[in-house]
């Protein structure tokens, strides 16, 4: 199963928001529906939003009457993700040669894409089992990573699977990442649907569980890497690469060369979404604080390189805290 | 208000898996009646969790048929916080003297409570302004450890609220303290009772909002501190240490002298409770994970002593990272 692509002339993808309990796809004609898509998280994952900025840019050549202004729309929806950024201007550089022309690039990012993780689940699971030295290593996750993050398959889930699929792992904790819960909906239905050995964990306690020897590494996604290797990535990911720096367990972030941004410096120049502080307040619709209560909310934060063991792209890795840089 | 109180001849407390929906009083005239309200934190924090141990062993002594066996049963109702079982203890010392003795040490330790709170609350405001070279500092804060936690008035919040009431409280920042969300339901709760400035944050922003300047002091309270400073707290606090120590901000803990275990040497030999993995695979009720999901739930974590500034009791301020210890 895809979650984006490109189908009878629109684009189609899995609605996020409603997952475990339906899968539901959704199918999307306009650049304003892609849009409104994108911000509300039913399609999210930084390469399954580049892919989506990519689709979303042959929507905008093909039917809007002004087409950059359209693209430009997107490629502002969300701030932290390079990825969605990237595949809208990556299409949009075909634009001479029409609608067929920046398609066609659009289907090669998704192309690209599935082939990338693939790459990086071998060689990350390699990675892992090398830098832990066990030959069934135990792993701690963050928000998804997996196929409903990417076209298929994943990027630091995708690592996970492919361990799995290789029978060479232990167990998975995944945290279930508040506040829109991406662990406990989307990362726990994907190990569901793989029949890999798991656990769900309260954000909060993955720390203290490495401190406590429950995992051999620690396994993220990126949604932008800077040029020194700080990574922005899920809220949550920062205290992970502390409670690891602590335990002495690797770090490691698996993402596409797509989402390394040559162009930022440093992790202090990567804006972090603020989200509405609403999500905070309640879970899923259900109001939870009293009344007058207002939350903080950022989306993301940023892991300095010095506390990265490494990062797997499709190509390489990359060691930031031997001061390699990306 | 008092959390819990001896009324009439049974124990009052406040229902706290109800708030902030509604403030309901709960009479309990048992020991059973008090283990199941303990158990499913009705009443909980580990200076109200010693009052209620008390006045659980005066309802034994009064009622029931083997008073020890009764005791023993509510000693071992929660097993991370010591005041619980120290509660028990004390009032036990007292049988002698029958249930007129031992309902008066009980009596003692509620009004000790209620001292110790009010000399911590001044203490503790002192000595952040003092750490945080701030006159009107902003802390950040995990679980809830008010009034609520407490008879009345509370530890790390109590400290929050002395610096509210003096004019000295820039912000408060409350995790809201997955899985039981006691920071969105009950200190939210207090904090807008009392209105002080404050906003709350998912628990993974914590360290992440303090690597970006946004507390000045982290205030935390404690369910068991062992011999060498090592601290037991809710779920969360060690990753807040981690994330206070690389930031450079002050790491305080506010606990009575009570929640000193001499007979504890080190945070490793501290029981930290295990409860049901369903916490965390639902909100109040509401299941959220895939079905077949499972999940790890440790509900509290501890925090070696030389993460920590300084641990605030209603007599001394203890300085573990200096080596010293309590």
């Amino acid at each position: 199963m895809r979650t984006i692509d490109w189908i009878d002339g629109a684009v189609e993808l899995v609605d996020q928001t409603v997952l475990p309990d339906e899968l539901v796809l959704l199918r999307i004609g306009t650049v304003d529906g892609l849009v409104d898509a994108v911000r509300r998280l039913a399609v999210r994952g930084a390469p399954a939003l580049g892919v989506a900025g990519a689709l979303g840019t042959a929507l905008a050549v093909r039917d809007e009457p002004d087409p950059l202004a359209a693209a430009a729309r997107l490629r502002a929806a969300r701030p932290t993700a390079v990825n969605l950024a990237r595949g809208v201007d990556e299409a949009l550089a075909c634009l001479d040669g029409g609608f067929e022309a920046v398609l066609g690039r659009a289907l090669r990012i998704r192309d690209d894409d599935i082939a990338a993780c693939l790459a990086m689940g071998r060689r990350g699971a390699d990675l892992v089992r090398e830098l832990t030295g066990r030959d069934r290593p135990r792993v701690m996750t963050v928000c998804n990573t997996g196929g409903l993050a990417a076209v298929e398959y994943g990027t630091a889930l995708g690592v996970v699977r492919t361990l799995h699929e290789r029978g060479q792992l232990a167990r998975a904790l995944a945290l279930e990442t508040r506040p829109l819960l991406q662990g406990t909906r989307l990362t726990a239905w994907e190990l569901e649907r793989m029949g890999a050995p798991y656990r769900l964990v309260a954000d909060s306690a993955g720390p203290f569980l490495l401190a406590r020897g429950h995992a051999d590494a620690v396994l993220i996604g990126a949604d932008r890497i800077a040029a020194d290797g700080d990574t922005a990535n899920k809220i949550g990911s920062y205290a992970l690469a502390l409670g690891a720096r602590r335990a002495g367990v690797p770090f490691v972030v698996v993402a596409p060369e797509s989402t390394v941004d040559p162009a930022t410096p440093t992790g202090a120049a990567i804006e972090i979404e603020e989200r509405c502080g609403e999500e905070v307040l309640g879970v899923r619709g259900v109001r939870l604080a009293p009344e007058g209560a207002r939350a903080l909310n950022p989306a993301f934060d940023v892991t300095p390189h010095d506390l990265i063991t490494a990062i797997v792209t499709e190509r390489r890795v990359i060691r930031p805290e031997r001061g390699e840089r990306p």
